[in-house]
């Protein structure tokens, strides 16, 4: 996890940034270039979210660490919307930044190594040995135990496991209750062994968390119950989780989790009253605009004694 | 549920060949043709994939309902790969079989929406409407509640929930009770419910669960407890199941359960001293032998009264 915190710390701006390319926040001009050379096909709705998604990136790359694709929003689109989910993550790789997938995979051993080698690492083909995604972490979903997680940290990089997720229903099974522990706390601890063997320069391992921003009590209770675990937090902004509500998954040096966003930053030229060709400035500036509220959050609690 | 059960009574066969194409599976001359015309890379790794895929369902077609490929095999080879998944669940259909797409998909509502237009729906692009991979179940992992099934239930089509998996770490969260009540007894209630308006012909809803073969107490116990949770149980095979173990799966019609197996089907041209060449046909007698040998159990066991 240390080249994630490192870039955080380098950028100042705990935020990722998620691309969930959705085709109603592309704007008009961007998809109607695709649909004239490429007809309404996967092609064309793949070919406008990469280049959508290209000039986010360089819009965001030097005021944000990470970017976050979610897998689904590219599966929509078939095999086309895959061929653009990985151009984008080699794009962003490209421009610094480090990159999350967001694909919540899950299997037994032998077939959770397919996954791992799929998302963050390498596949040999009769000798010759490419990447087929080349992610720098992966959400994963750790239902299944041990046998899910570890062939993805066998690769070296970083994962982060469902913990307590942000949605309305997130409570159905992840807060049952044994002995007075909820299983998001079990799944956490866990984390905590799970990470254990790969603790690194700022005290967190490569097996982070995922918990919502939506989840403020819980999110600040896993905070202390688990030093080594780095959390992702999504929920933030469209899904109603705001600055005040993550200042508990920050540790007191200010590190711990990033914060992630997604549709405030896509969408931001809509609410924003810009014009659509200045989409990617308008992501710029929420980007930048998101951090300073969270910053400014966790100093002041900082400075009062809060944390 | 319908659907696959007819197919199953059809047949007579309550079997589904797992479609995970390791490149070791596939026998030298298919990869041979593919790396000779396509060179060492993922589409050549996609093409063998799809030449030998497509040859094991012509013989399979008749003698198994249902095909499972497996989503991981087809991300290892990158968007190549997808292109080959997506030809593979067309194939199987136009021959009449019905696909599970075993991806474990789970997310929060919106995003779910999104893998449920994937893999079971239709996505809208521009005015037109096409089908990215049109499977007709998805396994979907249950963690984060009621947001991420009923986007997949919502198309019509069936979904089989992970509650009590086959690998040898399951029990390190599933097994976790609250009351005497395992976690995965829990999520099988759950199913219980997201099928309650479902239920069909058979007295199975469109909600099914994953339970594997290896732990044979369990699923009878579960058979028992979920009288409307049709049962996809793998484990069978190369993971250790055998016959007498998943004969608790079914009901007292003998319904109520399709049993995996991939290994043994895939590989069973390497196991049966049959030339190379003859490998679909090897996979067609493996899965007949498979069907036979439980129908036998399941004939003993109703005899016997012990079912």
């Amino acid at each position: 996890m240390d080249a994630l915190i490192r870039r955080i710390e380098q950028i100042g701006n705990p935020v990722v940034a998620g691309l969930d390319p959705m085709l109603e926040y592309i704007p008009e001009h961007v998809k109607a270039d695709a649909f004239a050379q490429l007809g309404n096909s996967p092609e064309a709705a793949a070919a406008a979210v990469l280049t959508y998604n290209k000039a986010l990136i360089d819009a965001l790359a030097d005021v944000v660490p990470a970017v976050k694709p979610q897998s689904a929003y590219y599966e929509r689109f078939g095999w086309q919307g895959m061929r653009a989910l990985a151009e984008t993550i080699r794009y962003a790789k490209a421009k610094g930044l480090y990159v999350i997938m967001d694909a919540k995979r899950n299997d037994i051993g032998s077939t959770m190594s397919a996954y791992a080698a799929a998302h963050l690492g390498t596949v040999d083909v009769n000798g010759t040995v490419y990447t087929p995604f080349g992610a720098d972490a992966l959400t994963v979903n750790g239902y299944l135990g041990s046998d899910c997680v570890l062939p993805c940290l066998e690769t070296g990089k970083d994962i982060f496991v469902l913990c307590k997720t942000s949605n309305p229903s997130s409570g159905e099974l992840q807060d049952l209750q044994r002995e007075g522990v909820p299983l998001y706390a079990a799944m956490g601890d866990w984390c905590e062994r799970w990470g254990a063997n790969s603790i690194g320069a700022y005290g967190y391992s490569n097996a982070g968390a995922v918990v919502g921003a939506t989840y403020p009590a819980q999110l600040a209770e896993l905070r202390k119950r688990l030093p080594h675990t780095f959390f992702l937090v999504p929920g933030y902004g469209a899904q109603g989780g705001a600055a005040a509500d993550i200042a508990g998954a920050f540790d007191d040096n200010g590190r711990g989790a990033i914060i992630n966003s997604s549709r405030a930053i896509l969408c931001a030229w809509k609410t924003a009253n810009t014009p659509p060709e200045d989409f990617a400035l308008a992501a710029r500036k929420e980007a930048v605009a998101m951090g300073r509220a969270i910053n400014n959050e966790l100093h002041t609690q900082l400075y009062t004694g809060i944390l």
